[in-house]
């Protein structure tokens, strides 16, 4: 199928994606005086009385914004908040589909942290959370962290963590058929953008030994220090990323002896050759969209035990859509102020779990994105960890 | 009915009004890469070549943004952009069960007019459209205005204007059933709020002979120039609001030999004596809400010849509910990058003429809400009016 000229029909013949329609009926002037004037003066009057009733008697407590500075959408590059819209719809009626949230897409013009940040601020008492959508880093970290220590509404940057649950899961799951553990794992990333921080952060969460990563530079080294952004900076003074104790600082020598390797990158940055060079049955996760770092059948055919891409096309697809429905389902539901690191390490196992031990294979490491029991595993793993934790607000 | 206790009961049960939904199936793999990746990347590149295709590809086209700082929300007050949303949602279903317009609620956490303007530059390429809403004057004259300058959508302050443009369609139709001309006419207006200026520049618009106004202070005249708010120094400046030649200036005395009267102000300002020492057969709009400047029953007894209000259980209910969804239908059909005072005439005419001579009443001047008839004239008239002034976006 030509995804492309279908697509292109699709949004022409709907005029986009998404509608706004009313939960309540308004056929006479008894419904106009109870949904509006004067009725409508009534909720009012209780929210001003405790803020909290917003989430009451508004839509705001199942809304979700989709915002975008449009710096960094999909594989095209910094397209700007208009090219940017096709893609934010989409991700509303996701969250529509899978978690059942009302979600509105914001596409901002201007690419200004501060301003973003700012405008959000603004635009809080609008939303029950905010996911943050297709911002170039590092900007998208410093957005994303002021937003979460000013607001008192989850937020969240799908391109940051949303691969990263995933990846988590599904090395979850690779360690559960291989009866390895974390802490025996040594993983090789390529690319620190948006996700690249996120996924070496919850591997290291969940305890795996050693972190590497190589960037467009080669091999991340504390050596080189000064040479990175602040982002890859605190990777490194926090212990999440090693540096390398030998090698010459290319990825390929990274690999050498590596149990797992996962790319947020380039296509075709790893030959066969790096396959086995590696340790033995290795789990290989290329994510480079549409062309993966290696081509699955190669990482088979160079004795990849488990091989993950973005695509629909081969196993084990590492679709965000597997973990933003239910994060957001699961922070409405339990009043969650924010989503905190170990909401993302429950959803992980959430997913991991959907599949049972006896269904668990090579190629099936993750659980389809239509899976149905998905959403409702990491909704109610994240809603118990809110809880667990306290980061709910308090009425 | 216990319209309060109904519209809290409504509130809680539905969790607020509005919900955002899919205009397309997602309901397997090829729906995903279709309405999103891989598929989607073809409207977002066809968008970033040609802006104008965000209207062809998206759902922009038919958004209008509802946007309040809370500040003036219904007779409440400045009651915070929380408290405030129950109203904003009411518009948003209103724009869709009359109008057919997909419509977003949005309440900002600020009421400083330079950050209210900012953000809504920054949102403007989410939307088609902006309705300022319960935004307290002269503020909302101000932001307004700086809006329209500098965006190419539509923006319109329905406080401001949704009032005049029914008020007009009314006195139009006063006119129609006396056989009387504008220009036979003098008016005189209590309250110089958001909609007070708005009534007061279409009324000479439409050639009204005299205009004077009253504010708390007593009649506007241009001997007390220096004590006014910029809004009523320019209404002076541009011969909008006359002074008066005699009288004291109280209300009572401005109201001698007046043939209508228009009030946004405050409840009882207005008593029988004074519509007693009006011209023969006067028209009173006694819009304040609940309780309007006169009751329609005093008003009556004292002579009014056509009495309006407000309200919903009295005839002649000048509701804004009868222009707003037709001008943003019109603006948007018409591709109209702004909504000019002729347009807003060409509203007022339309509202007037739904209602054929033979229907014509002292008691039948406005049509019902619910005359389906009133959104298509509304928005035919507007739509036509853009095309032929030429403020419609170029391809």
């Amino acid at each position: 199928m030509d995804y492309k000229a279908e697509s292109l029909k699709l949004h022409e013949t709907h005029k986009g994606k998404i509608e706004v329609i009313s939960k309540v009926k308004l056929e006479n002037k008894d419904d106009l005086s109870i949904a509006y004037t004067p009725g409508v003066a009534e909720p009012c009057l209780r929210i001003k009385e405790n803020v909290n009733d917003s989430y009451k008697y508004t839509s705001r407590g199942n809304i979700v914004a989709v915002i975008t500075d449009g710096s960094a959408v999909l594989g095209l590059g910094n397209i700007g908040p208009y090219a940017a819209m096709p893609v934010m719809e989409g991700k509303s009626i996701l969250l529509k589909e899978f978690g059942k949230i009302d979600s509105i897409p914001v596409c901002l013009d201007t690419q200004d942290p501060d301003e973003i940040i700012k405008t959000c601020k603004i635009l809080a008492p609008t939303f029950g959370a905010i996911n943050l959508e297709d911002i170039s880093a590092p900007r998208c970290v410093t957005i994303e962290r002021k937003l979460k220590e000013e607001l008192d509404i989850p937020v969240f940057h799908d391109d940051q963590h949303g691969t990263a649950i995933i990846v988590v899961a599904a090395l979850i799951n690779c360690l559960r058929l291989t009866k390895k553990k974390a802490s025996d794992i040594k993983v090789v990333m390529s690319g620190m953008g948006a996700a690249g921080s996120s996924i070496a952060r919850m591997l290291k969460k969940i305890g795996v030994a050693k972190v590497y990563a190589t960037n467009s530079k080669g091999v991340i080294d504390k050596k080189k220090y000064d040479t990175y952004n602040f982002v890859v900076k605190e990777l490194l003074d926090e212990g999440i990323l090693d540096s390398p104790e030998s090698g010459d600082g290319t990825l390929a020598s990274a690999l050498v002896g590596a149990n797992m390797f996962v790319g947020v990158s380039a296509p075709g940055l790893v030959t066969k050759d790096m396959v086995k060079s590696m340790a033995k049955d290795p789990f290989i996760f290329a994510l480079a969209n549409p062309t993966p770092e290696i081509m699955p059948t190669d990482a088979k055919e160079a004795g990849a035990y488990i091989v993950g891409t973005g695509r629909s096309d081969f196993p084990n697809q590492i679709n965000n859509v597997l973990a933003f429905p239910g994060i957001f389902r699961g922070a409405l539901d339990a009043h969650a102020t924010k989503i905190t690191e170990e909401m993302k390490v429950a959803a992980s196992y959430a997913i991991a779990n959907v599949i049972a031990d006896n269904e668990l294979s090579p190629d099936y490491i993750v659980p389809s994105p239509f899976d149905k029991r998905v959403v409702l595993a990491v909704s109610k793993a994240v809603a118990d960890k809110a809880i667990e934790q306290g980061v709910i607000r308090k009425q």
